[in-house]
């Protein structure tokens, strides 16, 4: 039998100026010095869950087979629970990644699990056992969950971390808004502004602008350079987009629709930032109007 | 006899944009490529190394076993000596890590090597031996500090890495400044503002805050939602505190008091920055009152 | 024969906010879980490929063998090609780094090539059985470049990941400015500021400022306090500088002049940043004039 090597991916909102991550690895690597770690990120906005869950998310497609700690966490030391859960399809089939989330149960890890089929086993915590003595109880990261995804990568079973809960009852947040109004807009979320100042809207590409013909949306991939849509945002002006493939097939500074390679729409510009433009940020809504809108 | 796997942990303020940190991991894989490598923080700001000091402090008693290289070093190049220092808890002991710490001697490395029993064998790094030729003598991390980990974790001696010299000959630094004042005050330096704005003072909560009793500061963890303390910040107001265990305890934005994750009293606030609502950065004084202070 | 461990070495323009890095981690950690990795820098200023080819060039002494992944890359998805190129000194010789370096063909890579002895064999990448599949073309370091350093370092030939194409065909870009001007002075590019505010120059100190003695720039080191050469920034104030060998040679504010640890001159400031008090960046052109002009 080929052995696997369990990975151990992390994210977090701790930031990389503060030990915090260290500490993790520290733990980690006390236990098991040679596991591969990852960190997927660690700048997840201080104690923003959605953005942490939408993080998660984009990642779980690519995540390396082991054990992904995902902390955002204000509720730390508090009755909320720290949970380890192993979703559906990521423990068998050919192209699943078996993998194990382990994190607070607060909503962070409901996403990316729904995205690897739900969850098939979860376990509260709760076994102190191998927890850390600490001086305090805010540091749940190198305490419980380090010390948690130590044991799964030497070998622990699921339930030696605690006792078995019903997958339902985790908590979930709010899926993001995404609404087609009267007239034909698309009122939309913006999930995500990255260090490009690319907009990510909470609408997948294929189901609103489907390959190189019309989707729901009625849009099309132009040929010429006339505008495609119109985005509208609330107290400011309205922008004429392009529907485009990449970056570059837009001018210097033109404002950009395209399917970002997470397979969400995303509004860009080519060497520029599309957020700085519009104006928007997390959590705003846009609406996307076709020029000639279908009823 | 099972062989310990032996990993490299660097603490600098050399930040991760402009590539230092990436030529330490390229000079120690090239000798060693599979060395496990644990970046503590590379953002200990700019040459402080008194925030650096207490950083290696907090990461101490979790460090995975094996070298420790800690760089924040003004005095680069000049007569400052670069050590290789075996802490006296660091060798032996069942739960004792065996790590040598390796770094400029100016005070850096002196807190941490306390809380590990303190040093019981020191060399100086003056065999150039093992230094990497360079162009100018400014960047010691990647000549001489990584070339002297990546023959310790190769196995080579604490001797073979230059002179031996005493450990009492070490340059230390002021400790954070702390005094209780007439009248019961307890003035307390500010260590450390973490990235939530938690404020981290010069007092070990065991001492001034024992238990769920009172200690010296004549403080309990207050059953009500009325004041345990007041805060005073010199030039600004007073701010009143109520003592909790976590974040949690407090309503959102009000301030509280902690014995934090490293036992370190701690003033925060629930969901916002404790440093921002106090006007209060490292290095600064704060006084804590209690309400009916004791004589 | 004894196997040799190769490293992915990792360069962008990605930032450590968004996931970017995880995603290239997680790729290479699904096809081999323990290869080391390591990440060079990741804050090249967004799509400064000119400030990436620059920091690489800086890495390349010291790349640990393996496959260096390099990324900034405004282009993507559009006809510019990705590439696999293996440097002439870095297939043989016995301190050359056998590093195959993989990235978009836009000029990123060829200072480096350079560096290690121009290219030996160069391939496009452009076999599509490796790519991963992908919503949107927008991540090539994900889907093409992280897949095809997995494939490298898992043993493949430069060859299996494309056509073979001509290394003289590589995209390059201007070299930073440095020019003797009449009177003496040296007019040059400022080709990086780093953490500290150290400023460095297009012009190698061994040419310009040769050992002890006096290179071509006509300075030598002071032993005393006066000023060895003035520094002009267009538009700007003239400032004195001394020549030194460390920061600490200098009085604290005072600005000097030296051979930085790349080799490169820099202007620098003991305990300061040289940067603020010159008020220059990456880009901007200074004059050295040394107080004696000769001509």
């Amino acid at each position: 039998v080929a052995e696997v090597t369990l990975v151990v991916s992390l994210l977090t909102d701790y930031g990389l100026s503060d030990g915090f991550v260290g500490a993790l690895h520290s733990v980690i690597r006390r236990a098991s010095p040679n596991v591969p770690i990852i960190d997927l990120t660690h700048d997840i906005a201080p104690q923003d869950v959605r953005a942490g869950s939408l993080a998660l998310l984009r990642a779980a497609p690519y995540l390396a087979p082991g054990v992904v700690v995902a902390i955002v966490d204000p509720g730390v030391g508090t009755s909320r629970r720290g949970v380890a859960v192993r979703p559906t399809n990521g423990t068998g089939g050919d192209d699943a990644a078996a993998v194990t989330l382990v994190g607070p149960d607060n909503g962070l890890l409901v996403p990316a699990l729904e995205a690897l089929g739900g969850a098939a086993a979860c376990v509260e915590l709760e076994d102190r056992g191998y927890w850390l003595p600490a001086p305090g109880p805010t540091f749940a990261g190198r305490d419980i969950f380090a010390p948690a995804a130590a044991r799964l990568v030497a070998g622990a079973a699921l339930e030696d971390l605690g006792k078995t809960v019903g997958p339902g009852s985790l908590v979930s947040l709010p899926a993001p808004f995404l609404r087609r109004v009267d007239g034909g807009d698309l009122e939309v979320e913006v999930t995500w502004v990255d260090r490009f100042g690319n907009v990510e809207l909470a609408a997948r590409g294929e189901d609103w602008l489907a390959g190189t013909g019309t989707g729901r949306l009625g849009l099309a991939r132009s040929r010429g350079t006339h505008a495609d849509l119109l985005v509208l945002v609330p107290g400011r002006s309205s922008f004429s987009a392009r529907v485009v493939r990449v970056f570059g097939d837009l001018a210097p500074g033109e404002l950009g629709l395209l399917v970002d390679s997470y397979g969400y729409l995303a509004l860009c510009r080519n060497g520029a930032s599309a957020a700085e433009l519009l104006g928007a940020g997390e959590g705003d809504r846009l609406s996307l109007r076709s020029p000639a809108p279908r009823r």
